[in-house]
């Protein structure tokens, strides 16, 4: 007998007969002879009515508050789900995140598990019983007060289940019917993939692609979880996200997919004295504000001045936050000016192949170049190549890189209504 | 500095203004000098949105699961309110009913308080916080589950706290301004009562009376705990429901109050052997069901037949399964027929007076003769007299009472739009 661990998001339960749907899909599950732990989000709507009420009560709610407040919509989706598979005559049991044994540090909105302590879950299984836990939330280990766990929480919740009880495998049940080469939506000849690594997923989600949250894929990762990324809506075959032996990489394609990415700002820092020290100053600094840094590039400074200029991408949201604190020390760190830049596009080809296999990077540079598509940043890893254009050129580079590469299907994929979340 | 206790309900919170409304009102207390604990139900529809939901995914909801689901509505209430006391300035921290330290059985929907252990209340107040407690709820003490505590569960939550913490007084607030000699929508000229011992108000919440829950009344008699019923809508005295020490009585007025209800009806067992044991093999049938048996009547039998009717009233909803199972036991109890009366009246009046006092009696059935209103049962208790009438004389037999009994006011009692629940 197999465990198996299904996670559904909001829009999968976001009314009484999509709860039905997602009870029949879990029964079948169940038939199939598996014992079944299911990790379930808020319905649809509901984290969005809950935080506009407290907004309405209060214009900087409390942390804890919050926490309380929101980790009510889960256990409204989980009994409901509970009660429909009973309904259809099988025993199900709703638990809480702090019933689950998710222990979690006091970081209120956005904790980080410490611990999983699956004991209820076990007995419950022991005694024929699918268990349905609560996503997104769980017990502060300090405090014993309620926390969530912020985005990505309830794919992160069901990648620790699925950690802690050693499932066979992780199904995280979304509106589309799995992980793409790239969006669909810009992309049109995308092509489903059926396996990628966890390191290529990693890749993908950390610039652009939307499917999983990176938060999540790491922790499988780490935990050597297989995600299996299925549509809730069709039984087509999903994408499995897998964690490679030794060796096994030969066999993979040279490139996976493009993700990319319209959410980030560029910010440079012109005329930094070319010193010993001066980067680590001033990402101190940015480090303070927790923002999100990604691409950093410095360019070779002008002999002449002795000045050096800076860039870096981070999201759009954070810019204004880093500028300010970056303007307050212009003095001390002594650079010439500050430029921020919110109209670029962020592009990353991924493909564990690269590894091995050279000529990736001069092979994208001119389908770029032949497209007349200006690069104004490039970041690598081993394997990914990022690079950085106007916003308006992303999409058309992604889709003739797409070409370039060989990842064109023969016919068009089928966008989905769904939010892609 | 005192400890008060507040139970604010599902119309005091209805919505973000209500809710900044009893914010302001537990912070004046706080203002005042007192340590606050506050018990607050689901807000206004929350209970019913929650209920419509589980019906449509189960026809028969399980009942764990129903009450994991209708626990979520005081998590919502709740942090929110500690959400706008935060944004007054004030400390307040919320707990759900089980970190609260409520535990009851596993009766789930309706649960038993079995223990209070506020420890977590108490370290909060230590902490300068004003606490929210989440009403109707506890936590199983034999299952570790969620369980509700069924009808009056925020009001009997408020009355265990007050008597677990030893509070000074348990403030329930409500939408009309206190217990009142009649309900002011039937006899106009009601007026509000500004003190009543418990063993009153526990008769007027018997027969008719709906401001305070019955089950909570007897709590907080068995407890020791005075109660101070207020609306929250103004800063009226209200109403004190005290428990009076001995010999406290010879001050007390003879009637205090006049009940009515027209929710029962009346089941009469026609043409019983007179022999002993019938009644109780009747009553012990019916108790099956469950059933809230009220009034109880038996004829004299008539010398020549030997047989006897016992008549009895109960909630209308309970009537038909009574019925169903009395028939099926016809031959085995060797009565007649059943007869059923839906359209009967209650009408209850009640004075701790009455106990030093005879000829209350006689008086009440004047009156109603004078006004040529007829009476089909009578019942009595040391502190009340019960009578029954057909259902469309009982509210004038209930003004004519309390004009007889001196209850009247100068001038009409304001009825509020509230629910009077």
């Amino acid at each position: 007998m197999s465990l198996i661990v299904q996670k559904f998001g909001g829009s999968s339960v976001a009314d009484a007969e999509s709860i039905k749907r997602v009870a029949k899909r879990i029964v079948a599950t169940r038939q199939a002879g598996n014992d079944v732990v299911v990790a379930v989000s808020a319905m649809g709507d509901t984290t969005d009515e809950l935080l506009d009420l407290a907004y309405q009560v209060s214009p900087l709610p409390d942390p804890r508050e919050l926490d309380m407040l929101m980790s009510s919509g889960e256990r409204i989706s989980v009994s409901l789900l509970a009660m429909a598979i009973r309904s259809m005559g099988h025993d199900a049991t709703s638990l809480t995140g702090p019933q689950a044994g998710m222990r979690t540090d006091s970081h209120y909105g956005a904790a980080r598990i410490v611990d999983v302590t699956p004991t209820r879950i076990r007995a419950a299984l022991d005694g024929g019983s699918i268990v349905i836990v609560a996503g997104f939330q769980g017990l502060s280990a300090d405090t014993e007060d309620i926390t969530t766990l912020g985005r990505g929480g309830s794919d992160t919740t069901a990648v620790a289940l699925a950690a802690a009880l050693d499932a066979d495998v992780c199904e995280i049940y979304t509106d589309v019917d799995g992980i793409f080469t790239s969006d669909p939506r810009v992309v049109p000849k995308a092509q489903k993939i059926d396996r990628v690594t966890s390191e290529e997923m990693l890749e993908l989600a950390a610039h652009g692609a939307k499917v999983l949250y990176i938060r999540a894929v790491e922790f499988a990762r780490r935990h050597g979880v297989t995600l299996h990324v299925r549509s809730s809506f069709n039984n087509s075959e999903g994408t499995l996200v897998y964690n490679p032996k030794e060796g096994e990489e030969v066999e993979q394609p040279i490139v996976t997919g493009v993700a990319t990415d319209l959410s980030e700002a560029k910010v440079t820092v012109v005329g930094v004295p070319d010193v010993p020290g001066k980067a680590a100053q001033i990402f101190t600094l940015i480090a303070k504000t927790e923002a999100n840094v990604d691409m950093i590039v410095q360019n070779v400074s002008a002999a002449a001045t002795g000045l050096t200029d800076i860039s870096f991408t981070l999201p759009k949201s954070e810019a204004q936050q880093v500028l300010t604190v970056l303007r307050a020390e212009k003095d001390a760190i002594g650079f010439q000016t500050l430029q921020h830049d919110d109209q670029i596009g962020k592009l990353a080809l991924v493909g564990a192949g690269m590894k091995a296999n050279t000529g990736v990077s001069a092979k994208l540079f001119d389908a770029l170049h032949r497209a007349s598509i200006n690069i104004e940043m490039i970041s690598t890893s081993e394997i990914r190549i990022s690079v950085v254009t106007r916003a308006d050129t992303v999409h058309e580079a992604a889709r003739v890189i797409h070409t370039a590469f060989g990842l064109d299907g023969t016919e068009d994929a089928v966008v989905h209504a769904g939010t892609g979340r």
